[in-house]
């Protein structure tokens, strides 16, 4: 059993079997010492990789530390756009890309549960604000830096959902690129002086 | 003191007390029996307005439901943009305008506590949620709708944010104004074509 210690497969084995539970019997009604019992291993080793239940749920986590050192990383010369189209395939290509059923059954159970939906909001709060502060370290002001953080976050999630609901196959990238289309089209409708010119008229309801 | 059951600035006085209250102990150390004393009422009126101390800071919870009536009531032929534009400048100035002294403190509050930083949060989902819906019965499709919807909220919070910060009285949709601006800009950098081989080269760490 000496090995067992340093399993390589731990982690997934612990991840698989929480999801079984959570879809099974609810995420309420599931215990650490189930998940354990299911995976073969000790509730020992699930601390050591989880903090609790609910964080074998948010693996991604480090999804905005991971946004950060890309940020980091890159050429200083990239403008705002090319860097949020670069890092957003990036992040596509290595992080979700061939997850879809696992990721489909993710969602079903954060879904289906109050506080998980809340810990999802707070994620992608996190995400954002790694965003915000790598726009920011690239000198960008802080208005433009929360900006393209927050459409570069909103369109990953958008375009996650539209992934996730899809029957065919299509590429997360391509719908990344299709959203960012759509975003495109709908702040060039109008000029900022129609803009200017439409909002002469409130609405009353 | 028969009166006493109806007075009208009631909720105005309890708002005050707790404001007061969270400012000079702390949000966590008040209760609520701490707030109607000072504000001279009952638990019993305290909760007839308010279903906890908590809420007290959120009484801009209304604001999912009036948006979804604005959007009701708006011409069925506007376009999303007039629509975002003439909705946030009916926000702006109903909701905010006048109140910023107050909505400085409210925001001290909300940021120095985890659970009403997490509340805020699902205030926001819950106001993009209410757009999202009002656009979806305006018959956008539902990456569109919630585009739309995200970016109106993510603009109304950024201007929001710089609104309170600034020592000048710039009204807050000029600042609104101005983040429709900056999106546009960041939007128009480059082109589809431009994206798309923008995206050849991946970020690296």
């Amino acid at each position: 059993m000496g090995v067992s210690r340093w399993q390589p497969d731990a982690r997934e084995r612990l991840e698989h079997a929480a999801l079984e539970l959570f879809l099974e019997q609810g995420f309420a009604a599931t215990t650490v010492p189930q998940i354990t019992a299911r995976a073969g291993l000790t509730t020992r080793t699930f601390f050591r990789h989880f903090a609790d239940k609910r964080e074998v749920l948010f693996d991604g986590d480090e999804i905005p530390a991971y946004a950060a050192r890309l940020m980091q990383a890159a050429p200083a010369s990239l403008d705002p756009m090319t860097l949020i189209v670069r890092g957003l395939r990036t992040v596509a290509e290595s992080r979700f890309e061939g997850r879809v059923e696992e990721l489909r059954v993710r969602r079903d159970i954060i879904r289906s549960d109050a506080g998980l939906r809340e810990r999802d909001l707070r994620k992608r709060a996190a995400l954002a604000e790694a965003i915000r502060q790598g726009f920011r370290q690239r000198s960008l002001d802080d208005r433009t830096a929360t900006l393209a953080a927050e459409i570069s976050v909103s369109v990953l999630h958008i375009a996650l959902e539209q992934w996730l609901d899809q029957t065919g196959d299509r590429p997360l990238f391509d719908i990344v690129l299709a959203t960012l289309q759509d975003l495109q089209d709908l702040m060039t409708v109008l000029t900022a002086t129609q803009r200017r010119s439409a909002a002469q008229q409130p609405l009353d309801v």
